[in-house]
């Protein structure tokens, strides 16, 4: 029943099916994916599932899913194989593909050397488009998503390109390097895998040539992968906000998530009796003025929602390069005046409610001062964390809840307890 | 000093930095930017940039920079213009180009409809590949990003597609339907641009026709438009858990800035009272055993990180595709165990630190079951809210930091106080 539908998915769809499905089915559900899909829907699930499957299945479905894949796929995927099965491979393959396979490889995979391919097709700038086309009817084939030739010079140094739209339309006696497109400066194989996301996007790339140091093509990158990275780096950020690692697999064993859980909850923790001390600093007044504990939670929940605005903008501006160490200072002060508007606004509200629902007018200032102080403090932590942890080199994205409710807690719970021990205590 | 830079950046990069530059600035750096980069950094800058710039400039600096834009780029571009200058721009333009533009303005900009373009290159099944050779070189031009030519029948019904890596090596005499890709199916013209983005990701592709219902190809979108759906939808995910608008300036007026954070924090005030209200049915507890006020953050705090994990693995799986109705039970399983062991793991931990804090083992076992209470609170409620708000067809991702947080508050301090009410007063 369900065999004929595993053969109607595209091994992205068949990845995203087995990451949806427990633990327990997921052996069963591969065994109907079709013998040509193993490949690809290995190197498509996450990192977790990966290995799962992988150490669940034989060394030769193994040897065998890795046929007929691109250079750059099988490189992201031996990886993750077994080291026998990985020596296998390389035996099995030509001395030609084994070098290029080794060529990848060595090259870290989230840089531009990484996501290539080393499957160019090349021609020389002083040749005719009628040549050029000849050549092409001789070789009768093409590698995948390919729609731009490369210009390299005898030394193999790249130097434009053509594409096929060109070759196709424009005057067969014309020379390659008339045509050739030479705005494009070929990536640097070096280049991180995020700046190379970035390139596509702005300049609405298709393909691109990656050189080495000494301007030599080795390969190039298709949008495709691109948009994987693209994607990768979406969810990192979503997933790392909260804690979380978007390579895991969502029904992953419970000892396991129960694990990682710990860690993080641990981390926050130890963070939350900081605020609790603060809190602790103030028994003798709040054992007096009960309020006070009644109206500490909106305190804090007020700066925290305030707080993540803040942030969120930072992580996202530094993440897009819309905001740097240059620009954060416009921002901060932006920032600050929003806070103090809200601070004032809001604060005057829950103060008006506070005297009303206690009976305290000076209870009621005090929260409105609180608040003002809070959204202010909220919004400098905003601005300054992501900064520092940049500054650092540790991902701003980590920052989210845990670090900065930190701050705002105890900015929120010193304030508002503080001004309540000078002026509610008698 | 800045007018060479602008003339090397590309139009993306110049709009980001218009972005990152204060209000004030704007107006002199876009005097700066090159005339012909004029409409594509329009399109590419946020929503609130992009009206605040052309309020700012003259009509016919408008209507200039429409000059040779893409129908697609165009359409996207013209809802924003003034009346005045849309209908300049229509007036100036071709009937046959006025007709294409009218076609994608009639769908919904954020369905396959709305994102072609229609400047497809068609060609007939039954001619031989050199016909169709001859007809490009005839035609001497190719729209931007064309790999592939679109193959209809007579009727302008869409058959495959004829990639020209196909045309340029396979054999002249070959008839286009013995060649033709007919695997990819073509995407319906009013597909949501999401599915249109899922497509494009799960088979890897690069431009693909859109259709009629009476299967007539009516266009084609390409990869660059679908990266930047991508992208969109990622930022609107980031975003909008923190109660933010992806399109919004980040150097906005304070005014509109205050005000928009103002919503936001009073949907999350109305919220704080709740949890206020919850603390307030146990004054009376609270001024006999302060240590409950002292404690009461972490268990707040603990919960809402634990809640916001689920909640953000929710979001992202219903967003890929990843969770739906049918497995999220399992899911609640899973997550309502992990909750449970680091409920008694960390609140054994929490229960020792308070027992040596304040010498009570009581108060020590309250703050532990509340902690595990809590815990499994937030489980439900990560995995509830969400799925609840999707049938209700609200984003999910806006259940963020506000809606959860309410959630945990009352529980925690429910339980908390609830037990201590029980258990603490004599
Ligand atoms: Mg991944
Ligand atoms: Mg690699
Ligand atoms: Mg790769
Ligand atoms: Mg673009
Ligand atoms: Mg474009
Ligand atoms: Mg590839
Ligand atoms: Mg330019
Ligand atoms: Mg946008
Ligand atoms: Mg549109
Ligand atoms: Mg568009
Ligand atoms: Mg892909
Ligand atoms: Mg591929
Ligand atoms: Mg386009």
């Amino acid at each position: 029943r369900l065999k004929p539908m595993l053969h109607s998915l595209h091994p992205a769809e068949t990845a995203l099916l087995l990451e949806s499905i427990p633990r327990a089915k997921r052996e069963l559900v591969w065994r109907l994916v079709p013998d040509e899909d193993h490949g690809e829907t290995l190197l498509h699930v996450n990192d977790e599932v990966r290995s799962e499957l992988i150490d669940a299945l034989d060394h030769d479905v193994l040897l065998a899913a890795t046929e007929g894949m691109p250079i750059d796929d099988l490189a992201d995927l031996i990886e993750d194989l077994p080291e026998q099965v990985t020596r296998e491979v390389l035996r099995s393959m030509d001395v030609q593909n084994r070098d290029r396979l080794n060529a990848v490889l060595s090259y870290p995979s989230d840089s531009a050397g990484g996501l290539m391919n080393n499957d160019t097709v090349t021609v020389r700038p002083d040749v005719s488009l009628d040549v050029v086309s000849r050549y092409l009817q001789q070789r009768g084939t093409l590698p995948e998503d390919t729609e731009s030739l490369f210009v390299v010079s005898r030394y193999g140094r790249y130097l434009g390109m053509l594409t096929l739209a060109k070759l196709v339309t424009l005057d067969p006696e014309r020379d390659v390097s008339e045509v050739m497109n030479t705005d494009l400066e070929a990536l640097p194989v070096d280049m991180s895998a995020a700046q190379v996301a970035k390139r596509f996007q702005d300049l609405d790339l298709i393909s691109a040539p990656v050189v080495e140091d000494d301007g030599r093509l080795v390969g190039r990158i298709t949008i495709d992968d691109v948009v994987d990275v693209i994607r990768d780096e979406a969810e990192h950020s979503i997933m790392s906000m909260a804690g979380l690692d978007e390579e895991e697999d969502v029904f992953a064993p419970i000892a396991r998530s129960a694990r990682r859980r710990a860690v993080w909850l641990g981390a926050n923790l130890f963070t939350a009796f900081l605020a609790a001390q603060v809190v602790g600093l103030f028994e003798a007044t709040l054992s007096q003025v009960v309020a006070l504990a009644v109206l500490m939670p909106i305190v804090a929940s007020m700066g925290g929602i305030g707080g993540s605005q803040t942030l969120t903008l930072m992580i996202r501006g530094l993440s897009l390069g819309q905001i740097g160490f240059a620009n954060a200072r416009t921002l901060l002060i932006k920032e600050l005046a929003v806070a103090v508007i809200n601070g004032l606004l809001w604060g005057a509200v829950v103060g008006v409610i506070a005297q009303i629902w206690f009976g305290n007018w000076v209870l009621g200032v005090i929260i409105a001062v609180a608040l003002v102080i809070n959204q202010i403090g909220a919004a400098i932590a905003g601005v300054a964390i992501p900064l520092a942890m940049k500054k650092m080199g540790i991902d701003p994205a980590l920052a989210g809840s845990v670090v900065l409710t930190t701050f705002t807690d105890v900015i929120g719970f010193g304030a508002f307890l503080g001004l309540g021990t000078l002026f509610l205590l008698r």
